[in-house]
């Protein structure tokens, strides 16, 4: 980097000028963007969903290895799955940062890169939001907003026993896109001039640095006119998503292992890393793959799409949660610790 | 405080849980709160106002003298205000948090007691959140939702030349309540046992600590059927926001010193600490009043209303920004940088 600016030299409103000046807007609901009290929406048809989040650094990304870009675009993408996971369409994005004075403008200006890269990419407006400064360290709050129609809303808690459990993608590629990120920075740390050694990881990095939300999937389900009985994005670990929709909708789950999709890079690295990967895909997290439930009915219309993998069906809540094993052994359903991720 | 609880012990849900579970709901709009992916919203009338804001712990609050629940409190009320100034009524709030694990499960029940005084006080839903970890600090995201008819949203941009500008309230007693709470901090740190004083400055330490957004005057123009031609919330000082409104609208304006509607103890106050009253009302800030203008035609209909005093008018763009001071003298108006506030 050449010239950098402090983030001072500019004022509040000259910032966020720069930063969101190339901005531009795709959605017909979005009447004022940035640059009054509030933002102004007029969203004539379905319901609003609305959902927030808060990443800060060293907590939920780690500056050494997550490219200010990549961030900008994660920022935004974790937001609109929890729209998609809703069966929403996501439609517009607040942004509020805090930053401590060690950031030039030229950093605050990649973020946004990355922040509007998603925006282009799934067309949502940047509506709003609040820039302000910290005694250390990044803050990033995203507030994303989205429509559905009423009928169409999918929440957690709607799924029924003999229900089939349908997971879209594959899982545990972003926790080992983390693995391979994580080693790389113990390496650097030891020999500060070492080439990272990140040849042949593409995908699970891609995974763990730039995940997209399913939006393409609330489409399809549209396109194809099935409403899951419950969904919910996998941000925590197939496992702990599972849990959710289980407790939510009173049912208990039977989940196959080996129906379990995962990708050959991912299995190859887990296994390198001597680690198990069903382990990884069940509490691994940041897939922001999507997990819903269909009737048994719908079976016949969903079994041959490439996007959708049957894992499991929900059961009687009094079965608990069981997994069924690759040798056929039933054994309860863990959210595993961080400790137990190890082979044996 | 009796017995402590580290936040990590709860976990994440059972700490929401915790945090929330005492929140009432209020509006039908409401459909679906926290708990899901996303909350759902079904504003069927109207436009849909957006804002959010980002308070940071050391730069935008002091623990030392900001009790957790005022500014849980304030952290609500001076959002809620920025959907005033667009002339709705606000309906929901999102409510996110970074803590570092020196705050205790009590001290957070505390913020969320503020909170939920100023959601219970204003009528409006705590509909989402999230709830995590910083490295240091604390730092509080707030998103509001509100409601308006299309045709009264008011933006910065409407303002007229020879309309009149209008201030509701008093201004300069946040700032002068600050500079009290500022003076008994020194003082502690100099002899941790004394006693603060805080006897006499009822009105500006209310002003500060606990600012309330003027929903009223929403309802007060709904009554009178007026819409003001532009408006905005005094949160960074009086002539800040008249500029704001000058060039949204690319006008001028004349504004009066001897109208600037100052309370006895801002007043006071502001003489005993060898400020400028007037100045403290231009460049202090956070009063969270309502400026607004209204054409010369609706004067007689708000002369006589004991919270609106009209400071001045607005002139054509070429006349530039002028102040008119008690003693009759033309000078331009500034935003005065904070060491210009001493008296000479």
């Amino acid at each position: 980097m050449s010239e950098t600016t402090n983030i001072n030299e500019l004022g509040e409103f000259g910032l966020i000028r720069k930063l969101t000046s190339k901005f531009e807007r795709f959605n017909g609901s979005t009447m004022v963007g940035i640059g009054d009290d509030a933002a102004v929406v007029n969203q004539e048809e379905g319901v609003m969903l609305v959902s927030t989040d808060m990443l800060t650094e060293g907590v939920h990304f780690d500056m050494m290895y997550a490219p200010l870009k990549h961030l900008g675009y994660k920022a935004i993408t974790v937001n609109l799955s929890d729209i998609v996971a809703m069966n929403g369409q996501p439609k517009q994005v607040l942004v509020s940062i805090a930053v401590s004075s060690r950031f030039t403008v030229e950093a605050l200006e990649e973020l946004y890169e990355g922040i509007r890269a998603a925006c282009n990419n799934y067309k949502v407006d940047l509506i709003g939001g609040d820039t302000t400064t910290s005694l250390s360290g990044l803050t990033i709050s995203v507030t994303v907003l989205g429509v559905a129609p009423a009928a169409k809303v999918v929440r957690r808690n709607g799924a029924q026993k003999g229900d089939l459990l349908i997971v879209t993608g594959d899982l545990g590629g972003a926790y080992m896109g983390l693995q391979v990120l994580e080693r790389e920075k113990l390496v650097f740390r030891e020999a500060p001039g070492a080439q990272p050694e990140l040849e042949g990881y593409d995908y699970i990095l891609e995974r763990q640095l730039k995940p997209e939300p399913r939006v393409d999937i609330v489409g399809q389900f549209e396109e194809m006119n099935l409403v899951p009985t419950a969904m919910i994005d996998i941000s925590d670990g197939l496992a702990s998503e599972i849990f959710h929709i289980c407790s939510e909708s009173q049912v208990g789950v039977k989940l196959y292992e080996d129906k379990i999709p995962i990708d050959q890079q991912t299995y190859d690295t887990a296994r390198d890393f001597n680690l198990d990967p069903t382990l990884c895909a069940l509490s691994g997290g940041e897939d922001y793959e999507l997990l819903f439930t269909l009737p048994q009915a719908s079976y016949d219309a969903i079994k041959d799409l490439p996007n959708f993998t049957v894992i499991g069906y929900m059961t009687d809540k009094s079965e608990g949660y069981e997994l069924i094993t690759k040798d056929g052994k039933q054994v309860p359903l863990q959210a595993q610790g961080w400790d137990s991720f190890t082979t044996k």
